[in-house]
């Protein structure tokens, strides 16, 4: 093995893929992550480390020789790893989750080891239909409508990110319009979200050529649940087109970024179809939630959807990356992405050439990831998955209304707990829309997460709306068991004791 | 064993990153792919079904219950891989190789495993550094110009693909267009390029918003060896300025798709700058051979451009998907692409925050695969692999040019070879533009490449120019060897001899 690893042997001729060297060499690897799994949660989550930390121990020039496999997992151990924020650890509730699994990597191992390219059909057909039939699967596991489905005459694909689907869409919601209006109206054409859809939809606007000023951004409120009111988009859309502009898209999201909220799909859905927008649902963390029928109430009118886009490597154990996108119709899409080339013969109508579906050409085959994921786990095993994340959510959630100096700043839907710290007694904020204490208790929530970050023990991340700003704790890592959460509460407990202290604060119990 | 990977256990809590089950059952997965390997030669290349013969295999519904590994790995054996084109087989010689090796599947394992997301320096800072350093080193390796690297003031990063590259760049030339002449200038941007550009770029244009008449592509022709022609460019140029029309972007290429042609990047480049466009050259499938100084003649001008791009998963070893984008001022790709948001802390003047360096936020860890291919093979052997492919398919095009019924069309550059039948004796055409019997010569040539592809034994592409069809036999699959190539020719051969036979035709010996 000592030499089977070892730099390549300069006698032999090289030969990178040697199927008996890659039995021992993989077998190091997996040790190794398997080995990073196993002491993760002792580690720091986030590193102390300054930038050009890293660049500093590494050579700047590639090495001439080879070197062995154990060499280079040494330096990852010792300079690559105590410089990560580790995702994968069960302490990591920022953002959130990126959820790993044995099924996933496997399922990245056979994508990697196959390297195929089915960027046609006829490039490699396997690889086309085998993703026809997971985005069927998943799609139906979601309880999807038929008419998303290729059974039921739409369609979907696997992408990398939602940003990628949002960029897509918009570009073919864009060339609608524009072959109707005619492409002199390019700056009339507007974009609709609330001002808590991800960020990703005003880069993606920018990057197909939406005037960023056109990007309107429809203000939510406590009301309504931070989700984004149809009257005041149908206000603002009639106002508009009154006005000469021509509403082109509408994206609503399922769990937003910052609270977890949920856009009410129905009436969104219908205001869309009133002005002939493309109706996008960006579920990309909480829709691999709906896999559990108790929470497919939050996609009440999804059958009004023109697309809809999750990211299982969010929350459903599937390996970055993965974003499944369905088309209620897919010809749209393709009129837009669609791009001949002298060096492929043309595929016809009973084939699906995904390059058509996509930005890029090629593609990896990342449907056998979510095939192997899907039938190693079962939809029983996925759905506990997703209720144990969610039931530790509660419980914290549970935990934290249990202590007056916390404040949960928005009642949980999914897996993400929004809090902050009440700054004083005698000053509670009944509402996060009014600045009654509000920049003192930011201050002080602010402090609270920097002591619990620095302590590298968690790694929570935050939001800033206004003179708010608070903690979001998104549980739903892999490894994170109750105890972890018990773990974090009391951290944050006895964070907050001290502030408490530095700051001569009291509360009632 | 058995029970380790035998469905998930229903009496033990559900644990997806189980580390001793993760051993078991990776080395399942590795035993698969290297016995694929193994076999891979004996492979029919491409597979003989039709359009839905996947599909009806399989089940329309997710599995309720989790299933073992074994029997995952069975089917993929028993349905996937009769379905797939081999893209790693021996004989696989269409469109251009992608090619694998033991190093790029430890180092996508690596990065699936850790499956940290570094979108900004502080989400996982070890991997912005590290990818740094590695579009440093690749680029030293390449003999790139210091103003490319981030050591010289530029800087690079790691994207999926060159179509990404290409609309990320194309966004930056347009708004840099953008400010100067005000938006309502729009529809008079444009882009250039020649008629052998890959359309991926007609495609990132129309993405990007540029009206589709405007994207021009400038004909190449045979007595410029298929090179974008300076002359050509300056003059339709200087004519659309006259008219309005305002240039932004020129796409250079080395190594085009049909022909393996170079564009004279120097002479471009000064064109560019005259006429202040964005200067790119995608260098997507000859860019790795640049490691060998022999080949850098190709890039002379190279330190005019404003970006440049190569896929080491084409030629370099490491596995789908990997693109390298350096850039002489990254500033102006940060500033179309950035956006920020109000759950991220802003970064600052000294780190790398790439999520404004690309299309999506999220990002794999790809530079960690880079990095272990590059320092488990070294340069040496990397140079070596490209040397050995380009001697194999200077031997082909050695073995073509010595039997008149064949003809080369192209002088070889890199380690593709382009070529045709002649289809009459007394026939012979001179130059490809004429068509003095090419039609004639096209349907032969065709008849000859399905003959060869039909025989599960080779898989070559063909590109249609005109009246011109032609075969292009990209070599550098990583497990081809000198074998494949004398059998690959004898094959050619002998359906050639068939061919000759059934349309009886004759050829001076």
């Amino acid at each position: 093995m000592g030499s089977l690893s070892s730099p390549v042997d300069s006698t032999k001729p090289f030969n990178p893929i040697d199927p008996t060297e890659l039995v021992v060499e993989s077998s190091l690897v997996t040790n190794f992550i398997a080995e990073y799994y196993q002491t993760l949660e002792h580690r720091p989550v986030q590193p102390d480390v300054t930038p050009g930390f890293l660049t500093v121990q590494l050579p700047s020039e590639a090495p001439l020789a080879s070197e062995s496999v154990e060499s280079i997992l040494q330096d990852v151990y010792d300079k690559i790893l105590p410089g990560l924020t580790h995702w994968q650890s069960p302490n990591f509730h920022a953002y959130f989750p990126i959820t790993c699994s044995n099924a996933g990597l496997l399922g990245e191992m056979l994508c990697s080891g196959l390297n195929v390219v089915g960027f046609a059909w006829s490039a490699s057909p396997a690889a086309t239909e085998l993703e026809q039939v997971v985005v069927d699967w998943m799609g139906k596991m979601m309880g999807l409508p038929q008419g998303l489905l290729f059974s039921g005459g739409g369609g979907g694909v696997l992408q990398g990110s939602t940003c990628e689907a949002v960029v897509c869409t918009l570009a073919a919601a864009r060339d609608r319009a524009l072959e109707r209006v005619g492409d002199d109206m390019f700056n009339k054409l507007v974009v609709y979200c609330s001002d808590q859809t991800h960020f990703s939809l005003k880069k993606g606007s920018k990057l197909v050529g939406i005037r960023p000023a056109n990007v309107k951004a429809i203000k939510t409120t406590k009301n309504n649940e931070y989700g984004l009111c149809p009257t005041d988009l149908r206000d603002l859309v009639a106002s508009d087109v009154k006005a000469g502009f021509i509403p082109i898209y509408l994206c609503g999201t399922i769990g937003t970024t910052a609270f977890g909220a949920v856009d009410p799909i129905r009436e969104l859905g219908k205001v869309a179809r009133e002005f002939n927008m493309w109706f996008h649902v960006d579920a990309a963390y909480a829709g691999s939630a709906c896999i559990c029928p108790e929470f497919r109430n939050y996609m009440d009118g999804v059958e009004l959807v023109d697309s809809f886009s999750t990211n299982p490597h969010k929350w459903l154990l599937s390996n970055m990356d993965c974003c499944f996108l369905w088309l209620s119709d897919p010809k749209r899409l393709i009129n837009s992405l669609a791009a001949e080339a002298n060096y492929l013969e043309g595929g016809n109508e009973t084939m699906v050439d995904y390059k058509d579906w996509q930005i890029a050409v090629s593609r990896r085959f990342r449907a056998i990831k979510l095939w192997m994921v899907i039938r190693r786990y079962g939809i029983t095993n996925l759905m506990s998955h997703i209720r144990s994340d969610v039931s530790m959510a509660k419980r914290f959630e549970e935990l934290m209304l249990s202590d007056r100096r916390f404040e949960v700043v928005f009642p949980r839907k999914f897996s993400l707990v929004c809090f902050k710290l009440r700054g004083n007694k005698d000053d509670v904020p009944e509402s996060v829309d009014e600045d009654c204490g509000l920049s003192r208790d930011s201050e002080l929530t602010r402090e609270l997460m920097a002591s619990v970050n620095s302590s590298g023990k968690a790694f929570l991340s935050g939001v800033t709306i206004g003179s708010l700003f608070f903690i979001r704790c998104a549980i739903g890592a892999t490894l994170t068991e109750d105890r972890h959460i018990e773990g974090l509460w009391k951290l944050i407990q006895e964070k907050a004791d001290e502030i408490c202290v530095d700051h001569d604060l009291e509360f009632r119990v």
